[in-house]
């Protein structure tokens, strides 16, 4: 295992202390907790945006609060869902009077999790409406879900949504325009080389050097068919084209396109895969009107990449071009 | 070799036309010459700012050209200088009648074919000036340089001098605020593994499964020595303090401190990193006063990672946060 670490148990407390160390203009950091939150929280009349999960995926969620986007996030161990304590601690951190949005990634882990701290934040008078990702087209059930898993959708939903909220529209329509972005989503991944946990010391998964992984998900669980290593188009269409087809994409529809790598693939792959990927969509009539192409959601150093396409309309456009100042994701501030 | 790509020979290519499908808002790209100019080039009055390089070290250049940094950049093959034409070219794009400036990385190769695009340039009367980065503290000289390479203080180099620019400044400023940029930046990098140049086929260097090699240059060159894996605060401290020496940085200076990728490490690591440098500089009562931590300039998949040091003062600061609006780098507008 090779890896930029100190002690495999010290590994997201450590990131965090260096999320503290360069970012404390605009966040604040409880190591004790492992809860990043806005360094301007909470804001009074604004709907909060909390989103969490297990470490490694970054930088989904941490690096994704600021204005215009979260307002908190809580770090679990690596690809552990976090506690409900943790959730709650952010809950009473970020509630300006108008309640909470919980972004809740599908896993079974993470949603029960969620669920037990929106009940305890009921009880003390908080309002709180959770909204769950599954864009994941690859399987339907998973190693750590029941139905799909909640992937790439994610870090546009917490963007558009974020924009919303930061007009201080009420949680109803916050929540609602989350729904909407969920369902208008689809992704797929694949994986080139597994990813190592620190704390394993072994790679997950074992691919041979001809080999790759089809459908994967974030934690490295199986796909859909593990095959020889195909070009590069051969392999953008086979993460397009089921897209296309659960989203029921027609002619002359507008997509914004994320091509998304798993954290270990240089970005001029990831341009490559875009290239194919725009020559699918052109030949479909199918326009992309907005991009996003990097490291956005991660599986630690694995190599490979993920395709997400979002059916835009004017308001999810609306937000997604609003402004956002993020350790993470930045423009219009 | 595992790689999201077609053939090995159209992998520069392939990827410019990603580029030029997802970004045709902000960029033209030039695939006959492998040339990327801002869409609204050239600006009339504007010192243009040229770079390039091989390519392979992606976000850096292409993804830097925009409002606020490059007017052009010219990509060669993997890891091999882009040609005279190409850069003369560019020149011809982006001369909005107030000269251009070369900003090259101290590479033989570069050095030549940048120096021949301006004699060129000026033998069409276009006013050129050149100035070389040669940031990298590891070695004095190197396989592909004589002097320091030309590294991370690149990537804030084109920054800075493109918010000035951006003012309209007049070439002799834009230069000068180039060199003083260049003098007061140092960088060091370090791999955990090789890359894999994909015409090659092969990793450029081997290392152990418990070694690593300090001192690397952003093309696999040797640095200054390879020696057993260690922890993350080990390996920052023989980064960090060469450089700290060098730069002779003192108690109650600012730096802007760059925490950069060499393309197959993921974040979480970057930021334990960033933790460490944070510790060793606040040791020294050195302040941070901007950061940057993420792929910046890459080598293809390598994993490890580089530290800049840049010493601050009011104006760099200034142009540092001036807005920019490129692919890679985007704040302010």
């Amino acid at each position: 295992m090779k890896k930029l670490i100190n002690q495999p148990d010290d590994v997201v407390l450590d990131s965090l202390r260096g999320v503290q160390a360069l970012h404390s203009d605009l966040l604040k950091v409880d190591l004790e907790n492992q809860i990043i939150v806005r360094a301007d929280a909470p804001i009074q009349g604004k709907v909060g945006i909390l989103s969490g999960g297990g470490s490694g995926h970054e930088p989904m969620h941490g690096s994704f609060v600021g204005r215009g986007m979260l307002d908190a996030a809580c770090a679990g161990a690596i690809f552990a869902s976090p506690a409900p304590y943790q959730m709650l601690t952010a809950t009473h951190a970020i509630n300006g009077g108008t309640g909470v949005l919980y972004i809740i990634k599908n896993y079974t882990g993470d949603i029960l999790n969620f669920e037990m701290a929106a009940e305890l934040a009921a009880t003390e008078g908080i309002q709180v409406e959770s909204v769950t990702t599954n864009d994941d087209v690859a399987v339907q059930d998973s190693l750590y879900t029941a139905g799909r898993r909640g992937v790439g959708v994610t870090v546009l939903l917490e963007k558009i949504v974020g924009g919303l909220a930061d007009s201080k529209a009420p949680l109803s329509a916050v929540a609602a325009l989350a729904r909407k972005v969920n369902a208008q989503g689809r992704s797929m991944g694949m994986a080139l080389t597994s990813c190592t946990v620190p704390t394993a010391g072994k790679p997950t998964f074992v691919l041979g050097d001809d080999e790759m992984e089809i459908g994967i998900g974030i934690h490295g669980e199986p796909g859909r068919k593990r095959m020889k290593l195909a070009p590069a188009a051969q392999i953008t269409e086979l993460l397009a084209n089921p897209i296309i087809e659960d989203l029921h994409l027609k002619a002359g529809e507008q997509v914004l396109a994320f091509v998304n790598g798993m954290g270990g693939t240089p970005l001029i792959e990831l341009y490559i895969v875009a290239n194919e990927l725009n020559r699918i969509l052109t030949g479909k009539q199918i326009k992309i009107v907005r991009s996003l192409v990097g490291n956005y959601i991660t599986s630690l150093e694995m190599a490979g990449c993920s395709i997400t396409l979002l059916r835009m309309d004017d308001e999810m456009l609306r937000y997604w071009d609003a402004p956002v100042l993020t350790p993470g994701l930045r423009w219009g501030i």
